[in-house]
């Protein structure tokens, strides 16, 4: 952990968020704090033409920094992973077209569409297991004792999925909670450094507690701010309010996901509704890349463009960055990040991943205890957890009946009926990424 | 516990079901297994002339039986509680009308009316709850040492609320687990002896697992059958079949309430269906316990009359009275009933109430480890034990937001605009039988 | 389970106590419980001449009795174990002198030896491991739905070893706790049918309470006779009273083996007396033994002769007798037999082999819960049980340091210069014994 | 929390350690960091003379710092906690006469004798517990908002005493792991900053882990040097080295208390040599006070003199402000202090007190996840644990049997026979310490 010449790598380097990423690691290496010495861009052929903008953009992003590191673009991944200290995922599996898939296909079963959660988060999910076990496997012979920084989602899932099959360290990221942090921070016109909160709970369910302004207790202060219409959820979440009933009755602020639970007939609606009008998420974002790509092709253009950060996934590459420098200089700051929850909060198997606050040292990030949860979000994240755990068994086994399970108690699909045709249409919608459903596949073939 | 005069009190003695309970108390007694002296039916002035009837009956089917019992009927609880040996209670709070009500509100909202399940269930817990405190206050005063044998339903909520809120022994009943025991017995023409099943769960949300039947395995042959529509449910349960892929899934067989979970949708159609067609269950029994009164009152009648049978609580008497057998003569016999988990099920607190195979001592039930659950069962009991802890601490507190968080996490609302609206709507259907809400329809009032 | 036609085998079938468990089988058998058709006694070349007398006083028993058992004598596990049903075992690795060895070595160090606590304990443990699991690597081929019922000591640890390490079903099974109730019994004049106890520990450190006698609650009254001397303990057990306050501390009756812990000290001064007097418990039985089968030789003899019930392991084979009956009939019964804890005692790992009360059917050894231990004896077992694991783990593995951290935190020894001392003489004299401590060997060959 | 007018209280303030709290609070004061307005030093009768002396020091410590703090000296305890902030104990009941005793009673009985450990620390805690109750009881009226920052002696026992029978929010010192940080940046020659430890278990039994200098793992190499006797224990324990075996068995650095139970005949051996000729550690230091007196009462002197380094408990005063500044701050240090477990480690109750680090907020100290504990530390710590509850129940009940049961178990007392004896020789030798046993001295009057 001494190594003063740091090998990086990016696999799905051919995104849109890349410029990101390099201009926190820029950052990093001008400030003094990582030595990096390689950054290597790694995409499949797929993403070759992306790849090759994107990594132009990086180029010329290092060279204007008159930063000392060198931008590899590869579609060689086994080639890039060898001998790395750091691994960062930001990949798709399918790439927006199976987004688009996954929030298109359930709305014809009056069931809500999203890219993380129900039956779309599900999906998304067994497309990306097989993938990132068969990185972990390179890497456990390429460079065992590399850091994997997982913001590949759903990330708890696959954080999880890691952890559970396979010896490389992992962290999990997400830039929700960061985002609450700078939200409340921009509610009181401070710095988040000047904001101390409390996460607990999973990926994309997770809740905000015991809030700090400049050291003094403003829980209650931020939940009726929230009430009164302040926004706290990310770009690309719908921007109703939560019932002030359930906020005042939970005393924590959720995730903005957590509205497609709380209000889910008023969140289906709005699906269905976007869907007529504006399109699918999935589908806006497809716009705004085109537009994000062709400034990157700029050859003028050698900063991260402004315009990113409309995107959605503000933070992430900036959560990623911070936290490998505190693993590298053993910093101990606290992430919000995912990790083996070992105890942390009572209510859940030590070896699933939890999103919460943790202290980061050489080690890795050490979760600081949790005990107890609030007794509704501890029943909906018992829920939720048994569902992810299937949805990973699934991942891995190609088990159809463990998806069925899963759907069945998720509470965005809530009857056995629904799960079973919804589940059907979309593993044959995406048989192309499910090589571990093979046998299903030729099972229920016509 | 070697007491030869025993006496035995049951709340809402003028209920349709007491000849049943009175048939096994005369052949417990006959037997020489239970040396009852005095049997005391207490109701509530409302219940007078169905008391006077039933206990009519009751005295006559004593007399005709050659049993020396000596029946009471009476209105005065705390005369019949001194120095009790053994309570059961089996009253109804609000009477059938308000089980109707707890049926019919929620069909408003879209929602399933049941009641013991959903909004219903939940008003029909915060109805009982303040009642069965106060007869355990009775009961710790007048007779500390008496066993309370509960199938007041919701039967778990019920016995979690005295396990946390009392020093009383108690047990809960159910008649679902005596019930699938009795048609796996019937599946392969023979006795209930022969039959040997693990349950474990909630109650009304229990599963049957590892069945054997004259010693051989039997689970996926029972799976099987009850895929071809053999039925397995309760009466007041419409007969649908459930789902053939689930059965396969979770490897055991769900209780019959199950139905509105896993086949939500269908069930709630065919709620409204009924509804509107024979009636909700509740419209049912009404005429047909006026059927059964109508034949108690006849004066020749001296046994409990077939069509009790009909009714659908059968075998809840039957167990109630065996339980008191085993505790009495520590027998050791196993019996399916509600107890204080005590790390039986390792997901659910120790002090919540489970339902399981439990052996039966002088010291009470005491329940066969049981461990981990199937994994998506383990998540939808977690989510439900949460919702039960917070009813019974709304029923004990009248605290409206909890009770607005059960409802919205409880899969069959899920929604916190729809529990916000059916939650006010039967508050104030049920405000007379709510004291411990005073304060909320004090502040809510228009 | 249904099977007719039963093969029985019995791991050391040389010892002298096979001709109970030969009572036992013959006794089921004609009672129409057990359709035993072979028994096979196994035993090795060193115990040759033993099996041949003490088999043939087993066929002679078959053969007085008219009981449709055939015996086969036989050095060929493998060849026996082939479609066994049911494998008991009761061998002693290193026979009695190396007993003798476990009993003498620790006074040296001016600490407890015995058989199976303290250092030597641990001793007889490590010689036993690798062969246990042999077997069971030959039941895993050769009988995988074989029951194993072990009652070889130190029989927790020993359990806990094929639980952890095997995929054969196994129950350990001890003397003492049916020696308890049967004292109980006594003390009463009654039967033992009469008599309700729960056990909870671990074997060899087990504790009963909440005993009944008649449905009469005794437990103090029990106390109190053995405060005033009566004899609760095993043979092989000084018969000192334990201390009075300790007694009445813990609310419940020790095992007598608790005595070597509680009374340390008195206990450590009564071997040293006894190796210089009548000698070690081995030593004595090694005479009883020679003496026994002089008996056994006599082709006169067809029943279990009387002497053997001064042998000091009574009741054992009685124990496994009615356990094979339990599980093949799955009758429900209650046994007090070692297996995995799976939440039963909350302080100790889920996978850890406890000793309880257990229900009997057709799926094995179902553990009634027993929740949280009396303070002082849950601090006792949580340091017993790391005693044991580490113990476990160096049977399997021969990690000399496991065993040193395990003998240093044991109360009988509670040291670690004498806890190296004692270890480094009782490996040497063992060597031959323990294959898995070659290495060791190897390294400290001087 | 954002006050800008501190008041804090010392209880126990004529201590001989005040100048070195005195001029940690001063300090901070000058850096800005804590606003201090008042410092009550509070004692009681007995003590006001070594007050007077050790106050005067502080007010010329404050006056020559040219600090704005002002200085009260009292013996009305409940004047001073009226509105305190922060209140912090250092008392100790009996003085040093009484800590004399507890080292040289158990010597009578072969056992060690010892401040905080074995019978001597269980005196200690029961004489402490009814005055760290009462303090208490004054903070819920007069300052329920204080925080108590204990350094009180044993201080787990009286952390975990205050967490269970008081409302007031109380973190636990220690300076052993302070101590272990500084003597491993001696050992390689750089500041404490740059050592990072991980400790985990309980007060005077703690181990360290997990130990990087400057970013570089250096564990076993800190492990290699203790086996060459560099010192890692504090002032008070005899220097013998802990057995190589048992420090690469357990791979951590124990605490050096621990010598007493890994080496307990070495150190009981050391015990009496001691007493025969230095004279106790308590005797000892009752010479070290009186020259510390000697000093203090110099006018001339107006700083906090060398001196009292040599005293034995030095940095616990440094980490007592240190830890104020970071509750004040929030500033999210890490402190190695005693808080409530909550799942931080497994194997211990949930409302145990354990040591650990802590990131420390403005909500106090939050435990970082440890998890499972190695197995053998596991098994010493549950039962130190279980002796704690037990001394605990002791403390506030005065039952007899419960402190008798917590000494029989003590692995330093480990026999009943030695515990009956030692028991009953310290209670009536600190009868009037120990008012919540006026009943059994009652009893046991001859």
């Amino acid at each position: 952990m001494s190594k003063d010449a740091l090998k990086i790598v990016t696999i799905g380097g051919g995104s849109s968020y890349t410029p990101e990423i390099i201009e926190g690691f820029i950052e990093k290496k001008i400030a003094g704090l990582l030595p990096i010495k390689e950054i290597h861009l790694v995409d499949i052929e797929a993403g070759k033409e992306k790849l090759t903008i994107v990594g132009g953009l990086a180029k010329r992003m290092v060279e204007k920094a008159g930063a000392d590191i060198k931008i590899y673009l590869t579609l060689d991944r086994r080639e890039a992973l060898k001998d790395a200290d750091y691994v960062t995922t930001q990949f798709r599996v399918g790439l927006l077209p199976a987004r688009i898939r996954d929030e298109k296909i359930p709305l014809k079963y009056d069931l809500i569409g999203q890219e993380t959660n129900g039956a779309g988060g599900a999906m998304k999910a067994l497309r990306t297991i097989p993938v990132i076990l068969d990185i972990c496997k390179d890497m456990e012979e390429l460079c065992p004792d590399a850091w994997l920084i997982n913001f590949t989602n759903p990330s708890g899932i696959i954080t999880e999925t890691v952890l559970r099959h396979s010896t490389i360290k992992v962290v999990g990221l997400c830039n929700i909670p960061i985002g609450i942090v700078n939200k409340i921070a921009k509610l009181y016109d401070t710095q988040a450094a000047n904001v101390s909160v409390e996460f607990s709970g999973l990926n994309h369910f997770v809740f905000a507690k015991n809030i700090y302004v400049h050291g003094k207790e403003v829980t209650k202060e931020v939940i009726e701010k929230v009430k009164d219409g302040s926004e706290i959820s990310a770009k690309n979440i719908p921007n109703f309010s939560f019932p002030a009933d359930i906020l005042d009755a939970v005393g924590m602020i959720p995730a903005g996901y957590l509205k497609y639970y709380y209000n889910r007939e008023k969140m289906l609606a709005d699906c269905k509704r976007a869907a007529q009008e504006e399109g699918t998420r999935g589908e806006v974002v497809t716009q705004t890349e085109k537009e994000l790509f062709e400034l990157y092709k700029n050859e003028e253009l050698a900063v991260k463009p402004k315009q990113l950060e409309e995107r959605g996934g503000a933070h992430y590459s900036e959560a990623a960055v911070n936290l490998i420098d505190s693993i590298y200089n053993g910093d101990g700051k606290i992430h919000y990040v995912n990790v083996r929850n070992n105890g942390t909060i009572h209510s859940l198997p030590n070896d699933a991943a939890i999103e919460c606050n943790c202290v980061v040292t050489h080690r890795g990030a050490l979760p600081l205890t949790v005990g107890a949860l609030e007794t509704s979000v501890r029943g909906q994240i018992s829920l939720m957890k048994a569902y992810e755990e299937l949805i990973i068994h699934a991942g891995v086994t190609g088990e159809y009946l463990a998806v069925l399970k899963a759907l069945t108690i998720n509470p965005l699909v809530n009857d056995s009926d629904k799960a079973v045709a919804v589940l059907k249409d979309m593993l044959w919608a995406n048989q192309k990424y499910l090589p571990q459903f093979a046998d299903w596949f030729e099972q229920n073939r016509e």
